[in-house]
């Protein structure tokens, strides 16, 4: 495929399959509610309200949006905890108050298997969410949750991304009492976006072309869609060669700003809630200082200016957009690296599972 | 300044006389180390071993160092809170059991002003670190420690970055019954880096015009030395528009690494630490994709197949390394910016107090 041609959606790429593949991996998860609600349960009888999420690269990415899922549905405190600081440093801290969430599609990924490890000997309940129930992690935790997104060959990660996301907010929505609701919810979003896919393929190939020479881009969202945001910058980056930013629309202003100009297009991710605001006056910004602006999610139309729209479907509950925001900047992502003339499916340097140390 | 001239050090700059200023900063600090103790104190009175920490820009990264300060000193858990969970999208997370520390240099920065009022109400111990002790934060927080940093007038942050990451020690080290040992340590920082000083400057001057036509970088630390990356990446974005993007040396591997090539230089900081291993790791994969290596830190020897390597002196306390390791990068922030012909001192489109959405 040479530069600057328009891409054909084809089947043959990995990554473009599971990209497609992804409203059917979503029920494939959604068979599996009842566990994510014993596991809730769990959380619950043992009055736990502190989540630490844990993860590298994509899983990692998930778990910005377990900090939403879980603040907004049970009210609970989430956060990406620390690897290094128990892992390498051992610092020596109280878990007996703690429910530890590890994400790993693998369940090899090592550091994630020794924090896990170590957290439950000190007394906290673990929970692995992960492709492969049978593996290390999924033996090492006390509670194993399958993510059911099927065998992953893409090396960049989409499908397993996708139902991470909706894998905490199944466990998070069940925390709250409110599990019946989010599962037929996420149903509905994986229709939306099954309906969606083929025009959004199309959309995309066309745009990536202008983005052929790009060196480095900002992508903004803010709250839920922060997660989006670094997901799509990790696509960007490990398929494309972008020097792609994830940054919040308030993060933008505090300083990256000033890097802005006509070479630095930003991609923006809108959605309709109470960071719309924020993330429109970002764009405008970036605008105002010659950027290229890409507007997408489910309130692109909000964004003023933007040179590309990218909008996806609004879904019943706004807390599961990033479902569906992000699966524009995976097809972009897959559409630029073969604009770049680049293989999607053969990322420079990068192995399945990570064994760094 | 012409693009591609070693700059000659001055004292003109607002950026590079603040960057000077830093060690009678910390020292200034250190003269307020009693009330200090007077707040890690009413923490423990209260039991809380939560400590939630905000703040944006400069005083965020700060945060990323408070993670491994309370967690390697006290043993408390730290994390950099979600301000849009609560301010934008109110949600309701008891907080009785937490010690918020927010961190603003101004005090006027208004969701981390609107983020303690709601916290207080919601019965947090709520501590402000501020330059400025009469600021509005100043007033709204139960306690109020100040930064004495002196007047900041340069728009990218440096001396009260440094405060920040002090102050964030010393309060974990007030909390952990070391408050004594921590404060000595950071004077004798202090005073090793007044002592290093000048000749940094004169190789940071030197070794900045390689890097005149770079438009992109990783910055690789880990544990207490990402918040190191993160800050040198904002220097970086505000005062040289280089698109750069802080890492750990995990991040890395798990896919930025594919889009590392010969005009995507790596900053690495290393300390000597249990972190090193990966941090060498990292440096020595960005170096078979191409990419040329910085390294820095105290244990930049220990870096192999550097390119150019900007060691700073080890100090007495491992954990304080980030006090010394971001320096390097100030001034190289400070003289690529000049080298690529802009003013340090008026980043593009930047005023001193963001009052963002």
């Amino acid at each position: 495929m040479s530069a600057l041609a328009a891409t054909e959606p084809s089947g043959d790429s990995l990554l473009l399959s599971e990209i497609r593949e992804q409203p059917a991996a979503l029920d494939r998860l959604l068979n599996h509610s009842d566990e994510y609600a014993v596991a809730a349960a769990a959380a619950r009888a043992r009055g736990l309200e502190l989540v630490r999420m844990v993860g590298h690269g994509s899983s990692d990415n998930a778990a910005s949006y377990g900090v939403y899922a879980f603040g907004l549905l049970p009210g609970w405190t989430a956060f990406r905890d620390s690897i290094s600081l128990s892992v390498y440093y051992g610092a020596e801290i109280d878990l007996r108050g703690s429910c530890i969430v590890a994400l790993s599609q693998s369940g090899e990924t090592p550091d994630v298997l020794t924090y896990v490890e170590r957290a439950r000997a000190r007394g906290a309940l673990t929970i692995a969410i992960t492709n492969d129930p049978g593996s290390s992690l999924g033996k090492e935790a006390e509670v194993v949750l399958p993510l059911a997104a099927g065998p992953e060959h893409s090396i960049a990660a989409t499908k397993t991304y996708t139902t991470q996301v909706a894998a905490l907010a199944l466990l998070a929505a069940h925390a709250a009492g409110r599990g019946n609701e989010v599962t037929e919810a996420i149903r509905a979003v994986a229709a939306q976006l099954d309906a969606a896919l083929p025009a959004l393929e199309r959309q995309l190939a066309e745009l990536a072309v202008a983005f052929a020479f790009v060196g480095r881009m900002f992508v903004i969202g803010r709250g839920p869609e922060y997660a989006t945001a670094r997901e799509i910058s990790l696509k960007l980056l490990e398929t494309c060669r972008v020097g792609a930013e994830p940054l919040t629309a308030t993060d933008l202003m505090h300083g990256p700003l000033a890097a802005v100009d006509g070479l630095f297009p930003v991609w923006t991710i809108g959605s309709d809630d109470e960071n719309l605001p924020a993330v429109r006056e970002a764009a405008e910004r970036a605008r105002a200082a010659g950027a290229t602006v890409v507007a997408s999610g489910p309130a692109a139309g909000a964004i003023a200016g933007a040179a590309f729209s990218v909008p996806v479907p609004t879904p019943a509950m706004t807390a599961l957009s990033p479902l569906l925001s992000v699966v524009p900047g995976q097809l972009f992502a897959w559409a630029l690296a073969q604009a770049k003339g680049l293989d999607p499916d053969r990322p420079n340097g990068l192995s399945k599972v990570t064994r760094a140390l």
